[in-house]
C-alpha cells in the first residue's frame, strides 16, 4: 500500500466512493444492458443460460495483508469467482462487488484494491455491473458474485462423471500452497525482527500462483473448439484430494488417482524440499491452485493429447472400488480429504 | 437466540454446514434450471432480461444483534435486496447468499437466520441458489446477491424521470427509523440497568417496520396488472430526501415536495411526539423504509387512485427551479439529503 497520499474516505461519502470507483467503468459484453448506478444490474440473455456463483473473502481468514498487496488481492478476488464460472463449463459475463471496509483503509489503498479488479475484469472480458460499499467495524470484507452464460444444457456439473472416465487436471498443483508457506515464514521472521530483508529470491513462481492465480478460460475455450463437453467437473481451490473426493460423492462413484501423474511444477518441487515437505501432498492438500479438475469419456482422450496443460491423472471405478491413489512406490491407499494442517504430517 | 442447545459449527465442516442449511430447498422458478451444491448456480432467462443486486450488510454497522432478532435479521436481509429488484420494476427470482460467521455463533444461531431467509423467500417465491459460508475474526457479515427478470426494456431506471411528471411513493415512511430509537433507548437503559424490563408497549407499528420490513411486490404487481410503467423508479432506504436527490441528480430535473402529502402512518407520529422529533423529518431523512418512490406521467394520475398504498406527493420540474419543499406553513425550502444525525437538531 503506498503511504504518498491519504485521502479518508469519508471525505466523498458513501455514493461519492461509489461514484469515484466506478466512473472508468466501461462495459464489455453485449448482455450487460445497465451496469453499475441504479438499484440493480439488467443483464440480457436470450438463447443462454445464466450461471451465477458468490464468494466472501474475509481479512485475517482468507487473506493477510501483511504479504497481499491490495492489488493483487483485488484481481485474485475477481479470479476465484470467475473460476467457479469456468468450472461449470460456463464463460463470465459479469460481476458485482461488496466491500466492507474499516477506516484504517484510505482511499488511495481502496484504489489499488479496485485497480487490481479492473485489470481481471479486463483479462477476462467481464463487466463490473454492480455493487455495495460498506463501512466495516474492523478488516477489509470482500462479496463477489459472478454471472456467466452458457448455451441450454452445456454446464456441466459435478455429479455426473460416469464409471470409467479419465480423470484429468488442468496446469500443476500444489504451488500456491507452498508460496503461501513462504510468505508466513518471512511474516514470522518480520514480526520477530523487523529490520531483516524478506528473503523470497527465487521463489516468484510459487509466491506468484499464491497472490495473482489465473482462471482457466483457456481451457474451456479449448473445450469449445474441439467439442469437448466434460461429464463432470469442479475447480480445485480446496486441494486435489477434497475436490475428488466431491466428484466421487456426487456422482456415487469411485476412482483411482496415479500419484505419479499428478502434475507438479519443478519450482515448486525444489521448494517443498525446503520445507522439507512431500510434493505430492502439497498437490493433494493444499488450496488455491484454481485448475480444474474434470472427467471425459476415454472415446475423448486422443483430443486431449493435443494440450499439454491437461494431465490425465487416473479414472473412474464403481464405488465400491473406493476413492484410492496408487504411490509411486504401487502401493494403493484410500484418499481422504486432508486439510493443510495435515500436510506436515503426512510427509514424515 | 435459544439458549437451549448449542451445537459448535465446527463439528459439522464447512461443506456439513451448507448441506445442513440446504437441504431442504425446493426450486420453485422454472428458470431456476441448478441451485445449490455446485461451482455456480444455473439460471434460464430465455426471453427476459435479467436483472441483479448485491448488498453487505455488517453486524454493528448495519444491524444490532442486541435487539435484532437472527430470523428477523435473515428475514430483512433478502428482503432489502428484492426490494432492490422490485425498484428496476423487475421480479426478483433467485438470491446467492454469502455468510461469514465468528465462533460465537451455534449451528441453532445460523439456523434461526436461515429460518427467516427462507420464509422470506417463500413469501416472495424466490429461490436460494448458491452461496459462500465463511468464518469471520469478529461478527456476523452477510452478502446478498439477487436475481430478478423483467421482460425485455422494461426495467425503470432513476435518471429517466420527465419535467411535469407526478412525484409518488408507497406505503408510509419514517416508521423504521422512530422503531430504531425506541430500540436504542431500550439498549441504553438495559446496558446501563440490565435488571429493567424494555418498555416497548404500543410501539410495535414502527419496530415491525425496523426489524421486519416488506418489499413492495404489490405495488410491481399493480403497475402490471393496470399497465403501468414509471417514468424512474427508486427504493426508499436512504430516506425520502436521499432518494428524491438522487432521481433529480440522474434525471436532471428539479422538483416540488408537498410536506403536507408525505404518508406518515399515525402509530408513528405518536412515537416520534414521545421523542419530541417532527414526524416529517424522520419521513425525509429516517431510512430503512423500503417504500418506492417513483414518477409517472400525469396522464396515467387516474389509474393511481384505484390503489390507496399510493401517494402522489409532488412533481417534477426543470433542474433551475432547484428540489423544493412546501411546508405546511405555506414556505419554500430547499431540499437537502440529510443523514440520521440530522433529524433532532430538525425540529427545534
Amino acid at each position: 500500500m503506498s503511504s504518498e497520499q491519504r485521502t479518508e474516505i469519508n471525505s466523498l461519502g458513501e455514493f461519492g466512493l461509489i461514484e469515484y470507483l466506478t466512473k472508468n467503468i466501461e462495459l464489455q459484453n453485449a448482455s450487460s444492458i445497465l451496469g453499475v448506478g441504479d438499484d440493480a444490474a439488467v443483464i440480457d440473455h436470450f438463447g443462454k443460460q445464466t450461471v451465477i456463483t458468490t464468494d466472501l473473502l474475509v481479512e485475517g481468514v482468507h487473506f493477510d495483508l501483511m504479504y497481499t498487496p491490495l492489488k493483487h488481492l483485488g484481481y485474485k478476488s475477481v479470479v476465484v469467482n470467475l473460476s467457479d464460472i469456468y468450472a461449470m463449463n460456463a464463460v463470465p459475463t459479469q460481476i458485482v462487488i461488496g466491500l466492507a471496509i474499516s477506516n484504517r483503509f484510505s482511499l488511495e489503498a481502496i484504489n489499488e484494491f479496485y485497480e487490481g479488479v479492473y485489470a481481471a475484469c479486463e483479462k477476462y472480458d467481464v463487466d463490473l455491473v454492480g455493487g455495495d460499499t460498506a463501512s466495516s467495524q474492523k478488516g477489509f470484507i470482500i462479496s463477489i458474485t459472478a454471472i456467466g452464460e452458457v448455451a441450454p444444457d452445456k454446464y456441466v456439473k459435478r455429479n455426473t462423471a460416469q464409471k470409467g472416465d479419465l480423470l484429468c487436471v488442468s496446469g500443476d498443483l500444489g504451488a500456491a500452497y507452498v508460496g503461501l508457506l513462504f510468505l508466513e515464514r518471512e511474516k514470522k521472521i518480520f514480526m520477530e525482527s523487523p529490520g531483516v530483508q524478506p528473503d523470497l529470491e527465487g521463489e516468484s513462481y510459487v509466491i506468484g500462483r499464491l497472490l495473482k492465480p489465473e482462471a482457466r478460460r483457456d481451457i474451456i475455450d479449448f473445450f469449445a473448439e474441439k467439442e469437448i463437453v466434460p461429464t463432470s467437473m469442479i475447480d480445485i481451490s480446496d486441494g486435489l484430494s477434497s475436490e475428488i473426493m466431491h466428484i466421487c460423492k456426487q456422482s456415487q462413484l469411485g476412482c483411482v488417482l496415479y500419484e505419479e501423474k499428478i502434475p507438479v511444477a519443478e519450482e515448486m518441487k525444489k521448494a517443498a524440499f525446503k520445507f522439507e515437505i512431500d510434493p505430492t501432498a502439497c498437490a493433494l492438500s493444499g488450496g488455491e491452485d484454481y485448475e480444474l479438475l474434470f472427467t471425459i469419456p476415454q472415446s475423448e482422450y486422443d483430443k486431449l493429447t493435443m494440450n499439454e496443460q491437461i494431465s490425465v491423472v487416473g479414472y473412474m471405478t464403481a464405488a465400491e472400488e473406493g476413492v484410492q491413489i496408487i504411490t509411486k512406490g504401487g502401493n494403493k491407499h484410500p484418499i481422504t480429504a486432508q486439510g493443510w494442517n495435515h500436510i506436515t504430517k503426512n510427509h514424515d
